[in-house]
């Protein structure tokens, strides 16, 4: 059995995936904070799997663990990763340490794109475009993870599309993350609310301009990232996932809006059709812990990860 | 001998190369227009250059040719090169035909980025942005072009990054080729003179408030294109190439600036330390034609070319 987890800042989402790429178990449990706590809820994680999803820890061939952070693949180290609380720790040593276990360990987008390849089906290249409180891509081609020569592939968030935009956390204006970015959008909301995002679109639909105004931005802002995708790595489809993808269809038929409009006036933008090449994830997809457990399943063929 | 042609809009680069990679001959040729006289102009090209260098046509081994428009590099066919009155040309074929030698056809911008990866001695992975009347890029991998799935990889110049920047003859405003295209910022300067993005630089140095802009213009424009190819490809080294290098060290300063500026705000793009990742090639530099040279070299190993 192959395990695979997707470390957040608030939970875990942990998968065993068996031989034949089927999901035999899955679980959510609460995400430790710092170094300690961090490893002690990645190891409870997955013997809980295994007792829950009934079979021996013995079975557990191998661990990969999407993290959000900085993450050196070869070393299996994490730094950076400020919303869990992790400033730098060795994490698959001291996880594998614990549990006997193989582990790998992986930046979460990245290990996200690769399961959204395998789950969404699409051959040749895509780009997977998560839509979460920032704004991340990561690039799959031909089954592998393309990681560039330093680790930033992908990081589309932080382009600037308009130099009068807001000011992003980053520190520059207009950036694609102050757009489309759910961190961005409920700061710049300002109202109190669990989910200020889908707050933001149930007031849009009520007609409130600074929702219309504020839906209207995630959509150009989404539909910028596909067209930088697009246009410098040129992948044949981008698949959107996150935790705004609970928009659902609202979100999809937005972003494809937003794409068709802006290609209206260029006929080699329309030549492109982006609005035909992209695709919503489902809402609570497992992609990317799946995607973690693949990467897991690569301990044995490490070429797999590195490329470029 | 290896042939490369740099096959533009009113000149032919032609270099001979030999096995082991030095240039061996060089000339530039007026370039035909409409089909025939575009074959006809690259015909002589070829029996010029040898004549011219030495050697007897029969030592062509191959000739690749890099030439702006779509491109077919499987069937050797080019479309829209609207420049050379070029609709629709089965180039490669009617080439052999008239020389008897293998041809090789490839888009001038992905030509020169091969050749510019050669020549500039970058390992790994390299962006080449070409600054001409337009504004392109061709992204290198490992020594190999990086085609994306329908040609599209590094079209650069159509992503726009200022809503409300000029039209672009795309359609779209604010385009990347409006801030630092050579077309672009001659038609807003809109004086007479043959060099007119020198005249800019000349102007701006005497303190014409137009022309300061036009170069802080160009100089954002292409530090946009440098933040887009390293944020999504992640390429190590942005090598700037087109003619408007022939501003030199006046281009690559005010770039590095403007790159060095931008980041200023941002520890995250700070540690990308872009200004440091750019590299000019000289201005007439044979990257173009050498890179054609290399296309044409790889008939045998077709392999070399389509990717991903």
């Amino acid at each position: 059995m192959r395990v695979g987890l997707d470390v957040g800042g608030t939970k875990i989402d942990a998968v065993a995936v068996d031989p034949s790429g089927d999901i035999r178990g899955r679980l959510r449990r609460p995400t430790g904070w710092g170094d300690d706590a961090v490893v002690e809820s990645i190891v409870t994680a997955v013997t809980a799997l295994a007792d829950e999803s009934g079979f021996p820890l013995s079975d557990v061939g191998s661990v990969g663990i999407g993290i959000p952070g900085l993450v050196d693949a070869e070393a299996g180290r994490v730094d950076h990763a400020v919303n869990l609380g992790v400033e730098s720790l060795d994490l698959a040593v001291r996880a594998e340490h614990a549990l006997g276990v193989p582990f790998r360990v992986e930046n979460d987008v990245k290990a996200a794109a690769l399961g959204a390849a395998v789950l969404s089906g699409v051959a040749g290249s895509m780009a997977y475009l998560n839509l979460g409180t920032g704004v991340a891509a990561g690039i799959v081609i031909d089954g592998r993870i393309w990681r560039g020569s330093r680790g930033t592939a992908g990081e589309v968030g932080h382009l600037s599309v308009d130099p009068r935009g807001r000011l992003c956390g980053c520190g520059q204006h207009g950036c694609v993350e102050t757009f489309c970015g759910g961190g961005a959008l409920a700061k710049a909301w300002g109202r109190p609310g669990a989910l200020p995002i889908r707050d933001i679109f149930d007031a849009a639909d009520a007609g409130d301009p600074l929702a219309l105004a504020l839906r209207d931005d995630l959509y150009h802002g989404a539909a910028a990232a596909v067209r930088v995708l697009v246009l410098s790595a040129d992948v044949e489809t981008v698949v959107i996932g996150g935790g705004l993808t609970a928009l659902g269809a609202r979100l999809e038929n937005g972003i494809r809006a937003a794409l068709h409009a802006g290609a209206e006036a260029s006929p080699f933008m329309r030549s492109l059709r982006l609005d035909e090449r992209i695709e919503l994830l489902p809402a609570g997809s497992p992609a990317a812990a799946f995607g973690a457990a693949l990467v897991g399943a690569s301990i044995t063929e490490k070429e797999i990860v590195p490329h470029g």
